[in-house]
């Protein structure tokens, strides 16, 4: 099988989506000067050329496409090539209206913007496949082509009648025969019970809350049908040019795919990751994406698309301050990344993204956003040799997992207030800003090279799953679990007591007698801390109080409960606290921070056997840092300490004493 | 007539809805052993069991209902029927589609939920008729059988053109011609004069504002045409067992179904009663349920359900801390309840309301919940023969009126804050922190036994109304009216002079000038309280200004205006004002509280010859009590004062001196 | 061409929207009583009459018609005649449902309101103009008829099949080939060309943000299709009457309808104003209105709809204290206006209006609210001679333009917070602030009368509009411009630069780094002021920093910029400190405020001779006035000052030392 190597070459990809079809053909020669002068080595064509390359049905346009793969390959710049199958031309929904989505409200999703197809259409799935062939058959040997980019961010949802066929033959297979459904998704409740496949429809627009079951295997069935919207042109691509490598830009953190399941079936993991310049934990955020990312590709994985600034689709939309752009780039090759790439080489002039911001800035060359990435350019340049391929060693792993968010996030739950991804995101805040190495994991994956094992938030665990678990404590390992745990099985079935049996023994939990939501401006005060967003009632068996409540209705009851290796925290603690308590546990568990005693802001990642030292803050600040080491970006020995400015960089190679 | 006595027969049932259907039958037995530990005397079966009992068109699965029905009856469990109309099999939808509701904007409501279906639909009229026809003759005569429930909380609407057809027919009886309804809707206004009853449809989704006729009217309609509903269900097993008393559950404060309406086709009335554990006023809420249901039921009524602890439907679901639910339902017992049931017997683990508490929570026998239940239900055993079939004395009413509810929550209102719910209980409040015993009336009942008629917010009031209310005072009687009284006939047409003449004559005022609403942060200051959400500018003609505004445009101008026994409140007076105005208000008109100089938070409620004293706070208190007093509860005697611990209650039947 | 003056014939129209089809013919003597005590001129008929007139399809019910002409003229009272044609019969979209809009989700728009018409129905047209045909036909000679009045407040939006065929006929005349419309919407981006005409729809429901393109024209679009409707109309009534004006009532800044366009199609020019009561600007916003109608009328324009007291459509519905009502009249006077009138005579008893106020309060002739109509009516007839027809001068232009108003709402902007109408009140007010007199102009008008033109923000800027400026510059004037100015061409196409290189080179701007919007709740230290909004990165050429930025990221740079006599401020200064920059600016280019010294909330305007003095604030100020004045309605002399009451208007004639 191919990988991300056979693309990178030894070398960090630089460059981004480049959408020449947009500009004259004078401008493209007016790019390449330019993609020099900022070391581009990589550039993404074809996202959005599906009206450009088949302007009418059965038509195609390649000459322009020949064109552009030339001069990249005269010029020495790699082609992502993308199947640019995510956007329709409008010939499309108006000759076959049935290839458009409808939503759960049954209102037609119509073209004029973007990824306006049922992801279920034959119809759809057909123009796409005989275009992907044809695109495939004449750029497979092209001595441009570096990788293959399928689609682009996979997120079409659908709820029309060529979905719920889809849906009831998925269901088919997952459940074999109707009884087995309706146990699942426990439709004696509400009379809901079916008496036939053809009853089933999506979770559409209903009176009051919807069957989770319904919903919950939507979701997965949509992931599932976007997969094999997936699959279907993956292996087009692999049958014209198996030795190249494919990929599809995930979002991250994004609910609607299961990115674990996903990235299976890549070669090589790519992602597009937009903190908000304004966001005091972007660059936290920055880190979380790649340590997932990473963990989902199980080694080097790409940026595929940031912003050189601003983008264009927040309330605000805010530029990066000079300095971030880079910090953020290198904070991502820190952390995994071969391939620092862009939405998009030059800003547009027109559509809908036109004030998202380019390499090439409105402003051009003078531009300063330009002059950062020309910088950022020449640095990856330097850094390529050093880092690309190596590994980002970690002995933590954070859990997390789609079906757990999927059940998640449902109607009917206790609180509203719960998000899934803002959980994941301050459990592993705690661990960023103590600088422990974190990899991502899910709850049925091998954990036992792991000393320390973080749960921020799985409600749904399954059968195999909680052994995974019990088994890992078993054989010596550390487990951390926040609150609402493992309440549900495999079918969001709550589990008896409340809380899986098996679950609550490990922790020492002996009733789980009431889970009490916390209001979202209301906090708790537990023995040295204050909880957010959730208390619980819990009667302890074999368990230790760690902490207890300290006010309200819960005041003498556990609020952090040990058992042995295994620890249940059943509220939020404040960032501090939590920093803290997992700090100390994992200190117990033999995990040790990168490097100890880094100032506030400053983060540390060790990768194949450099050490980056990365300052978040504005303020200059001095990292003491024993022995000496040569840093690579100013090509300088450091003795005892280093020295960072406003968002600065240190890349070091340690010396021998 | 049967009623609710025929269903006690002398005791409180105790209980709630039973979804066995649920459950492998194994779990059935350790329901019978936990129901009879509990006390439970009463379990309400098929409310959900329609796809379970007609699996498919024409279907009749009986023999798991035989078999509940006589566990039930061996283990001396009364049995409330439910007829399972409310949630149709997905099979209705999916035969039939044009059995789903379609809302204003013309959106398909679809099945995989409940309660989807259009009230107009013949189809499902049919088939919800053929089953319940089927039900009553099997179980008519069944010796568990204590009382029918029809339907469940009746509140589906629906705008599709079937609704459009009966809405005709509805509009025909009520008009006879279109020249009346013309009229009567306003239609010169806007061009919306009617040529045929053909043009005439529900008020759909439009450019702007929306006749109010027409909406007002769609209102009274969708009422009476769920009411269509439930007497063609009620009339089916009335015919079956006229002995049987027949009820259907209301949603308290509703705003989509007049309930003094209904409660004359029922043969007992239940209410489902759900106060937030967290409402600083939750207590007075249910205080003000069981007022009102009790008014609407002529004496002792039903709680059909309550939650033993958190429900699932809130942003936030708050469990109850221990003592709450027994308070609650000890205070509804006081207020003239003789079924104390719930909303569920045993919480779910699967289906949309699996996290809706249930008297057996999910942490089983052993959970805190379940030993509230248990002692809930043997109190009940022992004041049932106490209690069971008297009466609540009240000489205050407060009247409320859903004609006038709909009239005032329309489009184009000078005030988009008025909730008539919040205005109801804001004065209900007054009266019940001060002890004052209090019914519910409408403006158009006899109100002469009361000595204080309290009117909040009666926007709309007919002439017969009208002409109720000043015979009341003449009559002797004392009237408070608060704010938008009378300001529209029975076709909302606004009365000349803007408030009906004849009230301004009673009240006192000659001219009303102007309505200054207030924004929802806004206060006005008047002398002695501060007033809220509303003002006028008023010119006298025989009232007297019992108070005046103090600042802003109105300075000097009345506030509280009295001629005799007839008082308006031209504004909203903060909680604490406005208990002192009522109180002596009530004081002058020989209106005692229950029991004089108790704590604050503390009810006192008299029903047949029993005093409930109830403490709402969380703190002890000492409640004075002259004279001598037996407590049943804990079966001690009490003299000179009583001790509530938090959320205690006491009832005390007095002793010779 | 007929004018204003023909239909005002020397006097001030004072009158109102008169809807006698709601009430019994005996009303109509009373209204016709209380008229003349109030000194009604002008009355508004058959706005909303269509179905009274045409209660089937061709009927005609003109008797109550020709009754109510004969009546206004017996008694001296002028009439506006309007076609019906705003609101349709039921009978309309009943027969003729493709008649109804369908909104941008697909949904119906149902009658039952009112402006349920597809402005591109062939049906709705022709009905319309066959009922027109027959009004003007039969009222044209008549002797009451002063004006016609097409329509009411042209606003539909329609997004059906219907309007995409003539979406598509609008498209084929703007661009001629698909070629040339797809390099104007930019349709390379996101694969949207289009390949057929057939193929272009309107902007409708979409997965993600919409062509900008599309999006523009379509604003575009439906102006000008609302516009045919109005010309068809037209047409045909000045067929029949040509020296009768036509009219068509505006609503102020409202972004459906390019008002500039419009008002070359009209004999005089109407709107409806309806500033909140509340709203401390609402002085300004009337003042506001008045300039810009003025400015699209060339000289003397009607007030067509005010509020005598609340309007009913807005969250809390404030009444207008005393005073306030001749306040805001009297200052449209002094602004220009020719015609006071009220939306309506007498205030609804029935229909979404009801609580909408009328120049006949509900409490009828007793009311408040007519005392005041009394009073502005003895007023105006003493005005009238002194001002009708007389124009006001103004040696300031603000520059406002719709083209760039669309633009600039639209999706994927750099911030979500800038409000287009807001950002031109902001700069209007400071100059209505200084009493430095105003007019609007739209880019591409005759600037050369003025000594400053002031452009708030113009997004969209094309070469004409562009060439006029730098003309205007280089002829001598002076010019501010606000941020976001001429960043767009007439497509919609970023400059580059990204803001055009004359227009940088006009304001002395090198590079336009990088725009940085700001969060509604923030602000930006500047040399003495602070801004909101919006900041820029700057980087000058020939341009000098009149104030720098002092904090934040853009510390040191340029905030307010000014070249010669082209100024440039890249923030929005806090409302007192951007009044002192134009101040400034205005002092520098020559133009004088009306009365120098004026206090806080004292206006000052002079129309054909005449100083209107008016006091917003509540409390009694002195204006210094050098010279002897008479004051026209005390009928007094003034020397020295002038003493104002709350709400006080003076209105002085200069006399001779």
């Amino acid at each position: 099988m191919p990988s991300l190597d056979d693309a990178t070459r030894g070398r960090i990809l630089f460059g981004g989506d480049y959408n020449p079809e947009q500009w004259p053909e004078e401008t493209w020669a007016e790019d390449v000067r330019l993609m020099k002068r900022a070391g581009v080595s990589s550039v993404t064509l074809g996202v959005f050329s599906w009206a450009t390359i088949e302007p009418r049905p059965g038509a195609r346009e390649f000459g322009w496409l020949d064109r552009l793969m030339e001069l990249m390959d005269s010029n020495g710049i790699g082609v992502v090539l993308a199947t640019p199958t995510a956007s329709p031309p409008p010939w499309l929904g108006a000759r076959h209206p049935e290839t458009l989505p409808r939503d759960e409200d049954g209102r037609v999703v119509w073209w004029g913007s973007r990824q306006h197809f049922c992801p279920s259409s034959p119809v759809y799935r057909g123009y796409a496949a005989a275009l992907t062939e044809d695109l495939a058959a004449r750029y497979a040997d092209h001595p441009a082509l570096r990788m293959w980019h399928i689609n682009n961010e996979y997120c079409t949802h659908c709820w029309c009648d060529a979905t719920a066929r889809h849906f009831r033959v998925w269901l088919r297979d997952r459940y074999g025969d109707l009884a087995t459904l309706n146990e699942a998704w426990g439709t004696a409740f509400w009379s809901q019970r079916y008496d036939s496949w053809e009853e089933i429809i999506p979770p559409r627009r209903a009176q009051y809350m919807r069957n989770p079951g319904q919903a919950l295997d939507f979701r997965r069935f949509t992931s599932d049908a976007l997969l094999e919207c997936y699959l279907a042109e993956r292996d087009i691509v692999r049958r014209h040019s198996p030795r190249t490598p494919v990929t599809t830009n995930f979002m991250p953190l994004w609910i609607g795919q299961d990115a674990w399941a996903w990235a299976e079936h890549e070669d090589a993991v790519s992602v597009d990751v937009y903190p908000d310049p304004r966001d005091p934990q972007g660059g936290q955020l920055n880190a979380l994406v790649g340590d997932m990312t990473r963990s989902q590709a199980k080694g080097p994985w790409m940026v595929m698309e940031q912003a050189a600034g601003a983008v264009n689709w927040r309330g605000v939309n805010h530029p990066k301050p000079y300095g971030l752009n880079r910090l953020w780039s290198l904070q991502s090759v820190a952390r995994g990344a071969d391939a620092i790439c862009y939405f998009q080489w030059r800003a547009s002039r027109q559509g809908a993204e036109k004030f998202h911001s380019g390499m090439v800035p409105h402003a051009g060359e003078e531009g300063r956003v330009f002059r950062e990435t020309v910088r950022i350019g020449a640095e990856l340049v330097l850094l390529g040799p050093e880092v690309a391929g190596t590994q980002v060693p970690a002995e933590i792993a954070v859990l997390h997992d789609w079906d757990s968010w999927w059940a998640d996030q449902q109607d009917g739950r206790l609180s509203a207030h719960l998000d899934h991804a803002e959980l994941v995101q301050a459990w592993h805040r705690a661990l960023w800003e103590s600088n422990l190495p974190t990899a991502f994991a899910r709850p049925d994956h091998d954990l036992s090279g792991y000393r320390l094992v973080v749960l921020p938030h799985l409600y749904l665990l399954d059968d195999a799953a909680i052994e995974n678990l019990t088994g890992y404590v078993a054989g010596g390992g550390t487990l951390v679990c926040g609150f609402l745990t493992g309440i549900a099985d495999r079918d969001d079935r709550v589990r008896e007591g409340g809380m899986d049996a098996r679950l609550r023994a490990l922790l020492g939990i002996g009733t789980l007698h009431e889970w009490w939501p916390l209001e979202p401006d209301e906090s708790v005060a537990c023995d040295g801390f204050r909880g957010r967003l959730w208390s619980e009632e819990l009667e302890l068996s074999t368990g230790e109080a760690v902490a207890s409540y300290r006010d309200g209705e819960l005041a003498g009851l556990p609020a952090v409960v040990r058992n042995g290796r295994a620890w249940y925290v059943s509220t939020l603690p404040d960032p501090a606290e939590l920093r803290a308590l997992l700090a100390r546990i994992a200190g117990e568990a033999g995990a040790a921070p990168t490097v100890a005693g880094a100032p506030e802001g400053v983060e540390a990642v060790r990768r194949g056997g450099l050490l980056f030292l990365l300052n978040h803050g504005r303020a200059t600040v001095t990292v003491p840092l024993p022995g000496r080491h040569h840093e690579l970006l100013e090509d300088r020995p450091v003795a005892g300490a280093v020295e960072l400015a406003r968002f600065g960089v240190a890349v070091l190679r340690p010396l021998p004493e």
